[in-house]
């Protein structure tokens, strides 16, 4: 396995691979990485020849008052894990090496970002697609692996590789959880032990209304109404939203379309994520 | 010489060239060549193995009010013409190949965009990296030439490929003007004969200037006042902007750098623009 800390040898190394005739998986990541990321790992080295790992805490993505400087980071440990799951490369580039001081191109995509996790985190979908048309750029991958437990972040990824044209298959893997119904995020570590436990009730609020809705016709505002005094019931939290979208495009729910249950919760300063699809 | 109309189609060929370990070289343009077309494709070719010229009107350039429906458009004498300086392929696709209705990705370069002609023309630039993003995207090119003549364009484009890391070498080519000065442009063609003769005061203007600018120490108000006086004095036409900045990065002036002098005038309801950089 590779270390590759600089653009121009990892431009060069995909250019060889290319070049070849053979085809590159990647997975982009923040790091911390747990056995959602390695599951990641597995489907990108089903689907091409060489799977490239990128580990960066982009800066973009955050806001001023935000956790980047606390975001949890763990090379070593993280170069072990992708070992372990045969990783050809992982790209880990300083943060000087990725943005120029006066770096001020941002890609955006409109309509699906002012919703969900964007409302709480106006710019934080901007950074995203910044910085994955920056590494699609530079790691240029025939397909690309995100995990579905970011759910507006993959159909906004889609949503961008379809409107730029990237030549880029983007393939989104089934949420990965702990035994009890916790989705695996590099933020449970933040958790002390009672909050741990009681984060077990976000799955447990998803499994509910899936339940619900497949009993009655949806009333998504009683859903959520329910879905909030479940889970506050069982747990010390405070939700940031419960909401019910189209789970392709964001947009409100249609009759006979699936539709994405999200939800996103502070356990004190850690905001966890989840979601599930109804239909 | 190959027409290609379908995105899949020119993403195999540019995949098939790159197999071959040759290169490409790329020339977007909106069609209604003439010869200052011609020298871009001239040096693609010099630059790299095959050359690719894409002919296509982009929409999301034009503001509502604009010339889109008038933009003059021939492309069986673009054909010839690209036949004419050896074009390996013309990408010519139709608007709903390449905008799904449902678009909303843009590429937005600030700072740079806000000021020349991104003033009177506010969405302009953010269609033009949008575009360019997409064709880069479809085409692969290793390399792609501008023309200098939209400098704040081929500004704009470096640094968009800079800040997203796009694999693609710009090349900046020298505007190509007629015999009496006027600076080659598909709009050239909406001059009366009056207007067209008037047009190339505008050229002359750019010298006066640049012979005031190695004359004396500059005052750039005076010689933007200067400058519209004797623009005045020569064409009936009225003047959008006549500006001075920094030439490779659109900000104010600095000492010992080269100066870009940028104008842009109104015939009619035509719009020119012009530039030179003094140094």
């Amino acid at each position: 396995m590779k270390v590759i800390k600089t653009i121009s040898e990892m431009v060069a190394w995909s250019r060889e691979i290319h070049r070849a005739g053979k085809t590159i998986g990647f997975v982009p990541t923040m790091g911390y990485l747990h056995e959602g990321h390695l599951s990641l790992i597995r489907r990108a080295k089903a689907l091409c020849d060489f799977t490239v790992v990128s580990i960066y805490v982009n800066p973009t993505q955050f806001a001023p008052h935000e956790d980047l400087a606390r975001y949890p980071r763990d090379f070593e440990r993280d170069e072990q894990l992708c070992r372990s799951a045969a990783t050809d490369v992982i790209f880990y580039p300083e943060t000087r090496e990725i943005y120029q001081p006066d770096h001020f191109t941002f890609v955006g995509t409109e309509k699906m970002t002012g919703k969900l996790c964007g409302l709480s985190r106006p710019h934080h979908f901007r950074g995203v697609t910044t910085i994955v048309a920056k590494l699609f750029n530079i790691v240029q991958p025939d397909c690309a692996v995100f995990g579905q437990k970011d759910a507006q972040q993959a159909l906004i990824i889609k949503k961008m590789v379809s409107d730029l044209n990237f030549p880029v298959q983007i393939d989104v893997a089934p949420i990965v959880r702990e035994e009890d119904g916790l989705a695996m995020s590099s933020r449970n570590k933040f958790l002390d032990s009672k909050q741990r436990q009681e984060a077990a009730s976000i799955y447990q609020t998803l499994q509910y209304v899936a339940a619900q809705y497949r009993k009655e016709k949806p009333d998504f505002n009683q859903l959520k109404k329910e879905a909030a005094n479940f889970l506050n019931n069982r747990a010390e939290c405070q939700i940031d939203y419960i909401e019910f979208l189209d789970a392709e495009n964001l947009e409100p729910p249609a009759a006979d379309r699936p539709v994405l249950m999200a939800v996103a919760v502070y356990f004190g300063q850690t905001r966890l994520i989840d979601n599930i699809v109804l239909s």
